[in-house]
């Protein structure tokens, strides 16, 4: 079982490309973890290391990451999380 | 069978989401058609009336484009279009 993590910040970009796009990978042969940084704020340093740089982004394996469409930056997701 | 387009320019970025991303998403529940702009050019202004503004773009539906990381702008496509 392969698998990829979806890293998002719950805004409308995110969810559109969560509806569409998680639904089609999650299959037989792939799991996607689902990570909300604002309510897990502890993940944001994890999605950086991977280089993520802004949400949603979707990380099949290190340094790999796919950014889609654009929703906030990183910077923008650590404010929210202080919130 | 759903179904997605996955619109591409054979470029370094493009191949990379490929690699990943399509492999993950074609299985039981959906087919993918990859289209290369480049060698399709016929094919630009249905994937501009989808809202792709740049590629690697993956179309669900219509108007709903993931636009993945940025290879090159439709712009940047038709030049290469015409060699």
């Amino acid at each position: 079982m392969k698998k990829a993590i979806f890293y998002h910040a719950g805004c409308p970009v995110c969810k559109h490309a969560e509806n569409d796009l998680i639904d089609a990978i999650n299959n037989d042969l792939y799991e996607v973890e689902t990570v909300h940084l604002v309510e897990k704020p502890d993940r944001i340093a994890e999605a950086q290391r991977s280089g993520v740089t802004s949400v949603p982004a979707l990380v099949f394996g290190p340094n790999a990451p796919l950014h889609i469409n654009f929703g906030a930056s990183m910077a923008d997701v650590r404010k929210l999380a202080k919130g």
